[in-house]
């Protein structure tokens, strides 16, 4: 394994000082795997709790500040952080506006989240539990629980965040994030595998010529190979699949987020979101907002996941509001 | 080959009208190849035009923005644009208060630079030009001929860009910058090759169990392979060849930057940086700010350019001043 890493044991730790270190002006990390922000936001509006595995820098950590999260929890690489520490996290959040949990569909954060809520429930802590589920890969109308949590929950986040920081109540913000994950979905396409960085193994194989469509956030399957694509027939084939997940047809306005991977460049990224932009003129649908970045990596893999979500005035304007967030910078 | 592009021969174009799409209420492209801010800069305060060849995303349109650059031209795919873009570049940024040029030492630039340089004089535009050359790989006593321009001219457009923004003279703008770069060092270290996206070669070949130091932004050979070293041996590696460079010791103050070349993680960086914090403590030098992340990429390679700059109050403060670009933003 080629990585800049000292014992694999102390990955986590070791990258959250890191971390810290190089923003510590936005975020602080508190009993060793809890990120928060610095300048704590006001009790009277909801706070924003999240959770993730890490190794998907900067996810989900890269999104705690002014207008998205107010505490994530980092597990180690890849798997859900265990329910003392989402506890504890749930705990520091507790107020009487209420927390807003957002969980990402994956079997251990579901689980690890679900033994909090219960301890929170029990110790009076008022919050209301939110599960992103915007993978199309296993098809728009699979039931929710086959559906993973993609990187339009970081999409979700900015919403809530923002309606949560406009002072809107807890049964407001998780509204407003209903609507908006009610027309969103993501699709993933890997190129190339990433290896794991604790245990040095590959975390797929695909042959020179093929890419994989639907692959999840650690490498999980997708629909299988196939065929490499030019940037344009890739992001044809992603948003033939992603818009009629979405419904949105001619005179709706979307948001379209391409997150790489890790090893794809920007470079690809911006051509694919030209082409994107292209397809979408071209029926009539209006494209508001265009972030491309990595948001949400899967160590050095190559490949990219799309998201897209529908808007309206509302929602638009939540995604426009200011954040400042060590990944995630609206003036 | 595998990435998302369509015709290798479009790649530029493609590229900048996605980076167009994504960030349209910050930049714009103009006349082609050439990218500036959407809101103008008043005519009171000084211009910053730079250039620099493509491949390298977000360097240098990411960082086309109020407190950085004002112009920046973009050439082909690791080639140096063409003097009549440059000379187009610096016509647009014409202005009593002058242009400061900012031009990275690479043979390609500063040839097309010095002949648009020359126009630019014929025709009256008031300019001052700054040569980068912050590499170390050669020595740090190397003549500036021989120094390439890296990733710390991202740093010396940061710290003019905000003097120009305060409303300093050309003259002051230019001497801040010299003050900058007169202790600022970079040194770039390789794991793995990227591949040339209109050739579809790979660029160096390194073995499995070898890192290269010295590496360019282009993958330009350095001081030969090595063994492998772990995260806190690169750091300390890397640091006590940049320290001594920047004539920096106990009680000084440095800003560390640590530039992904492209498929290194965040994850990596983190744990690096982590690092050089214990390495700087233990020798009494205050790491005052860590910047960390993509901002000039070399495709998909693997490994990290690594940049200090010894500041004092004033230059630490036009660091922290705020900007707002594609790939930088400080509140």
């Amino acid at each position: 394994m080629k990585k800049f890493i000292n014992d694999p044991k102390n990955l986590v730790a070791e990258l959250l000082e890191g971390f810290a270190i190089s923003h510590r002006k936005l975020i602080s990390v508190k009993s060793d795997k809890i990120i928060c922000r610095s300048i704590a936001k006001p009790e009277n509006k909801v706070a924003l709790v999240s959770m993730s595995g890490s190794g998907h820098e900067p996810a989900l950590c890269g999104f705690v500040g002014e207008g998205m999260l107010d505490y994530t929890v980092a597990g180690e690489i890849f798997a859900a952080p265990g329910p003392p520490k989402v506890i504890e996290a749930l705990r520091m959040s507790k107020r009487k506006a209420g927390t807003f949990f957002l969980v990402f569909n994956h079997a251990g954060d579901v689980l690890s989240a679900g033994m909090a809520a219960e301890m929170a429930e029990q110790e009076g802590i008022l919050f209301k539990q939110f599960l992103v589920c915007d993978d199309i890969a296993p098809g728009a109308v699979a039931p929710a629980e086959d559906r993973r949590g993609l990187v339009g929950g970081l999409m979700v986040a900015k919403i809530a965040g923002a309606a949560a920081e406009e002072g809107k109540s807890l049964d407001e913000v998780y509204a407003v994030a209903k609507r908006f994950h009610d027309h969103l979905a993501t699709l993933g396409v890997a190129l190339q595998t990433a290896t794991h960085p604790a245990s040095g193994h590959a975390m797929f194989h695909l042959a020179d010529d093929e890419m994989e469509i639907g692959m999840g956030s650690h490498g999980e399957a997708g629909s299988g190979p196939c065929k490499l694509m030019t940037a344009d027939q890739t992001a044809a084939m992603t948003l033939s699949r992603l818009v009629p997940a979405i419904q949105a047809a001619a005179g709706d306005r979307v948001i379209l987020m391409i997150n790489g991977a890790g090893a794809t460049t920007l470079m690809e990224m911006y051509i694919v979101m030209r082409g994107c932009k292209n397809w979408l003129d071209a029926r009539g649908i209006t494209l508001v907002a265009a972030p491309c970045g990595e948001f949400l990596t899967v160590q050095e893999m190559a490949g990219f996941q799309m998201s897209i979500a529908k808007v309206d005035d509302e929602l638009l304007r939540y995604w426009n509001a200011p954040c400042h967030t060590p990944a995630l910078n609206f003036k």
